[in-house]
């Protein structure tokens, strides 16, 4: 009897492990998913507004001005955001950060997981398609093309610091676009047969069709503008509001909110999508 | 007449070069010194929110929990985020941040620094003086003090991002308050005659008080109050007015205001004073 006592409380605790690493439902659903995308915005206009307090610091992103003698910039023809950005990476791996699949690093790292005390995260996305990620067209869009919009013209010397900003800008778009991952998968699972024949078919125009919702992306549109002009307005003490609110029309922004509003129009959103149909393609595999 | 056109270019430029790194005037001002001091304030709200999104998650700060075996926490007695700490330091040390005199690590390195293109910074800060900070201190309040109060109770498993917010909020408390050194330097600029004589006295209770301005100190403490209740707020694209500020009564902020007053009145301000302070007495030396 104790042997069966035993064998019963293994077999429950087997089934409990597996319930907690591998049950797809913990804790996911459109509430929570929507909840986790509209905190990230915040997330990504403070990290904007911290950006753009640097200028530009142009020699940080050029490989030419590591290029004297046998510099590190010269053999891997690197800038130093680059290097700088793949050496915090990699202690970021080596202290755990990856370990839960909502954060992709930018380079592959081999680099043995050491440091975190362990942790057993639970598994919410489909184990064939969690790889899906658009981090190589987000690293292009924000270096060729919102960085130039966002930093002012300008080279204080702060390399350091303006790269360590970067590198938070960076790792808030990738959280936030690739968690298109969780949106897909808690779509699928609301409508299971729609999204398998349209998968089976490898439709990604009916697909995207189908995820897409423009009165909700338009009030995402307007709201992540409206952070932009709340978040980066400047307070007084004397202020009229309790909030403390600057009504004057002449307030500087920190950040262009029209800016904010063209990073989720043109890039945040679009990508967001694309994650989604990719992530839906390996959905079956 | 060509070497003496040479001659007199050379002479000329050394004067430029030696107007640029040892001019401690360039730029500092009572004025530039504030407006510093007022952005920062921004900075510190966010780092803040952006903690207080992670639970405390405790395994992360306990030496105990990486004590199995041979691991490296047991050789250091360390905890995880202080290993963190260290190793992210170290690469920021390495990409040169602490180049500029504004940053002061909280752990000293010995890495070479080499990754950076080069910057010839403007020395503001007196040299003797320079070293002057309250990193100890810092590093003991916000661990023991403020993080018990800034992040509720529980565990995700999110030890890498989670300190990684550490580092943010303490990398720039330690810039604020050790900019007391600035501070200190402006004013012993503006009224050389009455500090030398206190220094000369190693008065620092009269230092002190010179230093003390409450009214300002007033403004400074309801300012950031506010700050929190702005930039800690949820925004809507449907709120009431241009800003987006919700004035409803039943507003969640993400951080306490009043947890914010707090650490400007019981830590942030007295420190930097004893920044200012200390830097005077090292002003004459």
């Amino acid at each position: 009897m104790a042997v069966r006592a035993i064998s019963t409380l293994l077999v429950c605790t087997a089934a409990l492990l597996l319930a907690v690493v591998v049950s797809p439902s913990a804790g996911l659903s459109l509430d929570t998913v929507r909840e986790f995308l509209t905190r990230e915005e915040d997330t990504i206009v403070f990290s904007l507004i911290e950006r753009a307090r640097y200028p530009l610091n142009r020699p940080a992103y050029d490989p030419i001005h590591l290029g004297d003698g046998d510099g590190p910039g010269r053999r891997l023809n690197a800038s130093f955001a680059e290097l700088f950005i793949r050496e915090s990476e990699a202690v970021q791996s080596k202290a755990g950060r990856y370990q839960s699949l909502q954060e992709i690093p930018f380079f592959a790292y081999r680099v043995p997981f050491t440091l975190a005390p362990p942790y057993n995260f639970t598994r919410e996305l489909y184990p064939a398609a969690a790889f899906v990620n658009v981090n190589d067209a987000i690293w292009s869009m924000y270096f060729n093309e919102l960085l130039p919009l966002l930093a002012k013209n300008g080279d204080d010397g702060n390399y350091a610091v303006t790269v360590d900003s970067d590198i938070a800008c960076l790792q808030v778009l990738s959280r936030r676009i690739n968690y298109g991952r969780y949106v897909a998968e808690v779509k699928f699972r609301g409508d299971q047969q729609t999204y398998t024949s349209l998968i089976q078919a490898k439709d990604r125009d009916a697909l995207m069709k189908l995820l897409t919702s423009e009165a909700q992306e338009d009030a995402v549109k307007r709201r992540v503008e409206k952070k932009a002009t709340v978040f980066g307005q400047s307070v007084t003490s004397d202020g009229p509001t309790e909030t403390g609110v600057n009504n004057s029309s002449e307030t500087n922004f920190k950040v262009d909110p029209s800016l904010v509003y063209k990073l989720y129009d043109q890039w945040v959103i679009p990508l967001t999508k694309q994650v989604e149909v990719e992530y839906l393609l390996h959905r079956l595999d």
